[in-house]
């Protein structure tokens, strides 16, 4: 792994946030990375962009005699201090081994988060007060609303450890990138160029779409194998960046 | 089981249904009970609450020499006869064995339903004409739409016997709420006892909502370990009954 | 199997469209059908109506050496030759065995297909561009956005052979009834029959639903046992068409 | 439904056990009954035939205030007072929703069943001391071995009620029919037409098997399309007779 | 994709024949390929082996009004065809979408194999007389036992057509290897070296194993990082040929 | 949680190897745990019996660029590193997330295992090689064979960390018990008192069984409510220990 040599700049994350998590997904398919979408983590709503470092929490099954309701009295308790602890910017990624039978987090602690300037929420589990985390401008993923307090099943363990959600692996420091579809995790040394490279393939989908709303084929367009397609899209960007 | 001693009466309900899902599986978890959230089920629409006790319906997998078409010309077939024989304000309450492939009820039903006075439906199947049950005022918990007639899988059997549904026991007469993450079965005994603690936790949890809202940190104030926090609390709550 | 004598006309598809699928399963459970509505497979958004015959693409599973990203490069490539050969006013059926981890398709093609004038999509896969998708008029089912692009799981195969959707046979030339609880598929032959009963049932459903939102009970109604039912009903129907 | 006009004999009991599931489940497939087979029942042991009316017993999801370790003090709960009911010859079928994750029974209330004379155990759920129940001569069927109590998941509920299991419908009296497949239902009152056909059927298929085994082709054999089959059949029956 | 240029020969499928499934796995994942292992067939009893060339059968889901207990009465039913037209020495590889709920065939076919001299049987699905084929020569992989015949849920489609089966894409002549784990499908064009390769690692394994066994650590050994660990097994290898 | 304050000796371990795993989750269900039975572990072979303290190594999603065939060159890899370390008489016990698609160890690893002196192995994953770890004497549960390897889908991340197996809370230390029916995690700090008592159990269940065997019913008996049914038991109890 080439350690990254580009500090995760808020420039980088602004460019992150514009490119839509299929783009992203396709980028990191080209570089031999296949399995970089946390599957089952929904959007609470629609038309949100999120993207920031992993910051991440671990749960491992709860046990009766460990995880009783005055857990919560320790100040070192994980699930508080991950809530405390995260940096603002960054993404908070929750391993619930897929478990949507309770929460993972509700809405108090959710607007903890965004006050601190957390950059959103991203869990395999359950969120309680869904409608009320809805309402926060800081965007969340889950794998569905379920009103059950994280004890029954969860006992919060580790924090910043590298996880598996939804099926991927998140290491902390991972780029978060979220839209409608739901969430990529891009592997940090891989932001630089993946969000170059999808600005760029961006770029030209938009091109794409523009001429395929105004009647061309795909063949050839999409991808250019035309020989003329790359011709029209240096002429179409020109053109647009022109405006 | 201590036999409940306090009626289920209008204000009862009334204050259930003002207390979210997510604060009555806590005050049951408190009590010992962690499977009281129906599993799967799924508001129609949001913005809906819902109390109301339970009147049950059973089906058992469907045999075709039994469940053809024109069981439903039986007078007393069980589905039919729930709709007509269930109270006003209660909650009709449908185990099929999470099985969404087909419709536990649609929307002639539900609007018959409705016109009786019922509370809600719940289902851990499917329900067909889900738009149209949706744009009625009673609200629907469900698992999912789902436009084949019942009788492919499902053979209603029993009315107001104790049920599974969505993974819980359902006990006729135990109580049913609602809200955007789901519904809770509250345990008839259990109800009073519930109802006061929940709008106790609720009342305290606003007041920790508008001071995380207004910057406030976790650590002290949820749970409230610090000193202080209770005193605030009873503070601000005076003010807020004053106003 | 009876060979269909009928044409399929654009005006049995604008019957149909306006049959709920509710409606048309039961039509077909009564002809002994119970297998033919696309499990799991939901719209983009609520709404919306679609008829057409089905035009089908299969996909495989992917293997590394086949399916790389310059796949597509190829102008014959089924997923992209699909795109360009399905006739106006069919509809895309996608197998793709269930599995929601990757994309079926995405906004760019699911434009491409609009301008081409078909009418509408249905897969038992993944949508990429999930939210672009659904801004288009043409509508589409689907078992959950999901961004990965479809090379990661999915070899596209076959144009136009009978494939399995959501656990249901399709073969080409089925005509595909969607609306918000989802897809049906109405093999060819029993498609004008289907429209001539299931308009009928809808007609008296109506009729229903109207005494029921008045007050009526169902039992002698729903289904019509009661004597005077019949011809209440058709009273109502001659006051109707004389509106 | 016809109302069965022979008695289940001990003799019709005997002809069922020797035919296979597999030819049962064919004979209840030509009588329009597709959906027989208990889903995931596999038996403990092989080489095991079993033939019985069935005793049901229904269990809903436990609650923790009612399903604690006292209640089998009590003479009268449901899974106990099953084991002393269930009448010799009978097969005691349980209805677990297909959780695996605990016990429906053991090996001391199966050593009860067999000295009452049981003629065997079905449920979709698990079996503990799995080992042990596997030593007896009576033979059972199960979704696997699974150690914990049924009390953790399970309240025992009904005896003798109609239930699901595996995805079947199992009335009480039903004839459940095991082997190394695992095991079918078959309703009562088509008992005494699918032994008589499914004993012609397994006599013909013996035949079958005999003329492959010595390098017959499948074609005009199985089934037995080709004029001349039938006639070799019958001699090839006579003389088997007369041996 | 290399065209192979080396022809599958009896040496070769004997050579295959004697490595583990394991070693193979590894070796198409060294060049790249993750996804061979046919998930959740497993064997119908332990100590077999089984190479050959793939033949294929497609199943999609039945439709009641084109796949009663007739069809077989089709001489040219692809099921039937499939068993008559099958090479020897091939495997027949069948698609049932991972359905277990019915069988996709039983002993009478199996039998027919085996005298056709069929290398073996591979299936998603379930197989029935499950007893009767595991007392075959010829091996058999399943995902369970089960009864019901294939038309209840499977419509026998397409012969030598690629597939999916278990999650893995299988092409008419890829070369099926099966142990005790399971099934690998090798491409083809690969069987050669890996054939070669996958001998030289068992070889390899062999006297890793013998050396584990004597009580030798694992670090520099599996794998071979420590310098002495080749000139040992060089050694060990020279002297094994000799004997 | 008490801290425990008697070692785990090897007569602890004995005492505990002889009671069943059924037993010793009732004894934890007793004491509020009802969460312990590794789901889906189940014995490569039957007739076995293991206990020791849990040595975890713990899996997260693996990574293409992160998890290529060369990562076991590195002598510190966790899972060979595991393979190493872990004492003695300990259980390995892996967190596989209870993906079965691919292995976690193999019968090289397991046989270094062996040699070492560890107890047995644990994984709701799979095992390949399975067969060969089947003939050795160390016993091994795990959810199925499966012939890839790990690195397909798995990184190996922790050693000696707290996991999830088969749904269970394991920590370093706690105790692991299995036999046929599968593996329970006992808590350290109850391993005494369970031990304790299950032996009680153990024992009051053979007098059970003998008396059920006899003929005798179950109420009354089991459990002792019948006041003569503790003398009995004493009765027995001395006569069998003065043989």
């Amino acid at each position: 792994m080439t350690i990254p040599d580009l500090p995760i700049t808020p420039g980088l994350l602004a460019a992150l946030r514009k490119i839509s998590t299929s783009t992203l997904t396709t980028q990191l398919f080209k570089r031999g990375l296949a399995n970089v979408f946390i599957q089952g983590a929904r959007p609470l709503k629609t038309g949100q962009r999120m993207a920031g470092p992993a910051f991440t929490l671990r749960y491992i099954p709860a046990r009766e005699d460990l995880d009783g309701i005055d857990v919560f009295r320790d100040p070192n308790h994980p699930q508080r201090a991950a809530v405390e602890q995260i940096p603002a910017g960054a993404v908070l990624v929750m391993d619930c081994r897929g478990d949507v039978s309770v929460a993972s987090a509700g809405s108090i602690l959710a607007t903890r988060l965004q006050v601190r300037g957390v950059a959103g929420i991203v869990t395999d589990g359950g969120l309680r007060d869904a409608a009320g985390i809805a309402r926060l401008a800081m965007p969340a993923w889950c794998a569905g609303p379920s009103a059950p307090t994280n004890l029954i099943r969860h006992h919060a363990l580790d924090l910043n450890a590298p996880i598996g959600c939804g099926g991927v692996a998140v290491y902390p420091g991972d780029i978060m990138v979220g839209d409608d579809d739901g969430v990529v995790c891009i592997p940090a040394h891989l932001a630089h160029e993946v969000a170059r490279d999808g600005a760029e393939q961006e770029c030209f989908e938009d091109f794409v779409l523009e001429q395929v709303a105004n009647g061309a084929g795909i063949i050839g367009l999409y991808p250019p194998t035309a020989p003329e397609t790359r011709a029209r899209f240096e002429a179409w960007r020109l053109a647009r960046s022109a405006q």
